[in-house]
């Protein structure tokens, strides 16, 4: 099966590349900061019809074209974010990646995102054992604590110092706002970031946290709880050190 | 004069790369998390010996060696940085720059950034009245407002909301924190960033204002006041629309 995705990510990313040259056609949905294109669409149809010729039965999960409320536990589903990181894609046409995720009877089991400007892949889970970075496995990024690393951050919870976001942020090397989740998930598979901090929808937090996971790191949602896989929600990735500070200052609050 | 300085760029990072498989030596200079590493210094001996050699009588602004105090008033003087984003170089291995400037008599002639990993060399001003992206001329990037396009950051900054930092991002389609002078330099050259307000050095402006200059757009320091070109004082520099967006925030509030 990943021989399959990995083969639509890299057609998805040149139907996306051969959009750039063009005028792109850009929507707001909530808001003026939050965007959508035609070619976000085009993508996730794209995608959607590669997955349907592949396995008929499965279901989708994506934030397009109002496929985004499907419940992930039951049978195999794709979770798939055709551009993620709109606003970088429109402003930059860079630094925006592909994610698709695979979750079979609620387990994940692949997590692929693809930085399509700089050509790299990042992919694995439990159905292979193993991350990849393009065709070399990576090995897990060290335990680091919180002062030890960068971490990636939401720039609202870190205007409103919401969930102690400005504290983390002190407590650590500094902070870092890329407006793209997937490479905020790229660094911390390739040990660049020990952390990310935000507000993250399924499809966003989908194939990082299958990866993340496979390489022994943890993530959250609020409160300390399991995500929900249900709407945009608080989100907290980090290695298990740096995870156990940030929850620190959560309950020396309460 | 730009032939020699762009040799001694690549040399320079190829010493850079040379040194990223070993062992760093890391010091810290003001706090935990401003750091400078052997190989910082190595690189900044390097491009000095080469500035001697070539042009024995010039002066030298650097942010390592005890270089610092410099005046770029009088005669030929290099500005250099060896190493923007000394932390991201520690931490990430990537997204750091080589930063050369030349002003000969208090004006800007030459600015030169380069980023390392990413192999992107962006360089020219008055010397050679144009602005290269490597061998390639580029054009001065649309006067967007402030709405229209993302901008560059320092997290303190905008953490305490000094200078009207957050009202200036609210303002924007959104806020990026690089950790590095020179990436944001780059995205505004590039039309990619409408802006950047940070707290800099002269180091980590030369280059960069320079290149501005010649793309048509605008900087200042504290208080609408020009760069003082000594120690580390406010920036802003955006496109001449967003500036004057900017300042409107500042005289509202007088």
């Amino acid at each position: 099966m990943e021989k399959e995705i990995i083969s639509w990510i890299y057609e998805a990313a040149e139907i996306i590349k051969s959009g750039l040259g063009d005028a792109l056609k850009v929507d707001q949905k909530n808001g003026r900061t939050d965007l959508v294109t035609n070619v976000d669409k085009e993508v996730q149809d794209f995608i959607v019809e590669k997955i349907n010729a592949f396995d008929p039965e499965a279901l989708i999960l994506g934030e397009e074209n109002g496929q985004d409320q499907t419940p992930i536990d039951k049978g195999r589903v794709f979770v798939i974010d055709p551009i993620d990181g709109t606003l970088n894609f429109v402003m930059q046409r860079e630094n925006f990646c592909i994610m698709i995720a695979v979750y079979e009877e609620g387990k994940g089991q692949l997590g692929f995102i693809y930085d399509v400007m700089r050509d790299e892949l990042f992919w694995g889970g439990p159905k292979v054992g193993k991350v990849f970075f393009n065709q070399e496995e990576i090995s897990a990024p060290e335990n680091q604590s919180l002062r030890e690393g960068l971490i990636g951050m939401n720039a609202a919870l870190y205007r409103k110092n919401s969930y102690h976001a400005q504290e983390i942020g002190q407590a650590s090397m500094g902070i870092r706002v890329l407006g793209c989740a997937g490479l905020d998930f790229i660094a911390i598979i390739k040990g660049t970031q020990i952390g990310y901090v935000s507000m993250l929808s399924p499809w966003d937090y989908a194939a990082g946290t299958i990866m993340m996971e496979q390489l022994g790191m943890s993530f959250t949602g609020k409160n300390q709880k399991p995500l929900s896989f249900q709407g945009r929600e608080f989100f907290i990735g980090a290695t298990q050190a740096a995870m156990a500070e940030i929850q620190a200052f959560d309950e020396d609050n309460r």
